[in-house]
């Protein structure tokens, strides 16, 4: 079983090497840009160490992880526009639209968008980009949510924005290992534990969200009694899931 | 074989009764206010006229003629955006980010890109979604051209940023049609073709694009070279392309 940086390394590697259509010339180094942003590479890599852990190999999962990345990245990209969040920095960095304009940010997005599903097609099964289609739904109901809905529901913000990404991340990686329908269930209540075990931790590092309904200690509360379930559900699939601990452990405790 | 008003109130009836994904929540309304814009459906159209012709189903041909549309929408939403092309009017109504606001228009076309690969993958064939990318990709390079390259070439930027929608329409026909990839060479010399005469149509109506370069008489000339090679290549075929060769003739003498 490969550790998570070794994980994480296979995604940086991959994402480097990774050919985008030569077609859209120049708006490559745009997509480049975004996806070099030296995130944490939270959903690939939980996405191929599921695939490991429920008997698939990681090659394999490869372009359905990446596929995860370039999704991510196209909402960061469309969210820091000034349409949306209006968001100048990103990691440290200058924002896609900053560096090159609102209009290819936005061309850079879609296309970021695009790729995604034509890795998770480079598959001969269909399910895979069924599965990302959905979930995209979900995340951008989410980011609908966020912008038209003051008084909305957190929980229900969070399960969608973050947590449908999430939940892919593990539900490709189960469906690349060829995990049974049936099996698959225990799996993806894992992943919905995990998705808002992020996001509360989010919500404590930037002083927001949970924070400011139930203050800093609250918060911190419901992420331990989210690691809790998440190693719980963790604890009830038959497999080997010591690296997906592992994640779950550094996401608990994560300060960036 | 059905005529092209008749495939195309098929194409009209198709995206009222299109289920959006649920969980868009008000976001669909945003999307139907796109779609319901009253377009000529030539995409679409094409789709369901190719299939047809080819031997194939109409009625199967419809999710991918469906796709098409979307993903046609979804680029003007974008595209009017004012980090584009800042238009207030589409078709004689406000455009969507005047109605409902920039951010929701961007992630309203987010969404209708995704939902046209929602629909794409209503099949068990990987295929028509792989082409529908690759269309898709196509067609945002030639945006990014038409912002960023001042000097574009216009035979370059046409066949991208029109051509490669209109080619997935003749594509995606004959696909479902399960024409033999050798046979449907032909097929997609027509819709090459076909392109270029919208767009120098459109240059037409428009003043704009090769009417610059060519004045309105040389721009026609243009557009019936394109029109009669159309027709040679529909000749070429060995069907019955006759609802193929009225929307030809209606394609060169349109005046909106």
């Amino acid at each position: 079983m490969r550790e998570p940086d070794e994980l994480r390394a296979l995604v940086e590697h991959g994402l480097e090497d990774l050919v985008l259509t030569p077609e859209l010339g120049d708006l490559t180094e745009v997509m480049r840009y975004a996806l070099a942003g030296g995130g944490k590479r939270i959903r690939p890599t939980l996405c191929l160490a599921t695939a490991e852990a429920a008997g698939g190999s990681v090659e394999e999962a490869l372009p359905a992880a990446l596929a995860l990345e370039l999704v991510h990245t196209f909402s960061l990209v469309h969210d820091d526009l000034p349409a949306m969040d209006d968001d100048d920095e990103r990691r440290g960095r200058p924002s896609v639209h900053v560096v090159f304009g609102d209009g290819v940010a936005l061309l850079a997005g879609d296309a970021l968008l695009t790729e995604a599903f034509r890795l998770a097609l480079s598959y001969e099964r269909v399910d895979v980009a069924r599965e990302l289609a959905v979930a995209t739904q979900g995340m951008i109901a989410g980011q609908f949510l966020d912008i038209t809905d003051a008084d909305v529901d957190l929980g229900r913000l969070h399960r969608l924005k973050t947590g449908r990404l999430f939940g892919a991340s593990i539900g490709l990686g189960v469906r690349v290992a060829n995990v049974p329908e049936d099996v698959q269930l225990g799996w993806r209540a894992f992943g919905d534990e995990l998705g808002l075990l992020f996001q509360v931790v989010d919500d404590v590092l930037d002083g927001d969200g949970y924070v400011l309904r139930l203050g800093t200690d609250g918060t911190r509360e419901l992420a331990a009694d989210a690691a809790e379930r998440a190693r719980a559900r963790l604890g009830e699939i038959a497999a080997d899931t010591s690296v997906l601990l592992e994640i779950v452990d550094g996401l608990a405790v994560r300060t960036a």
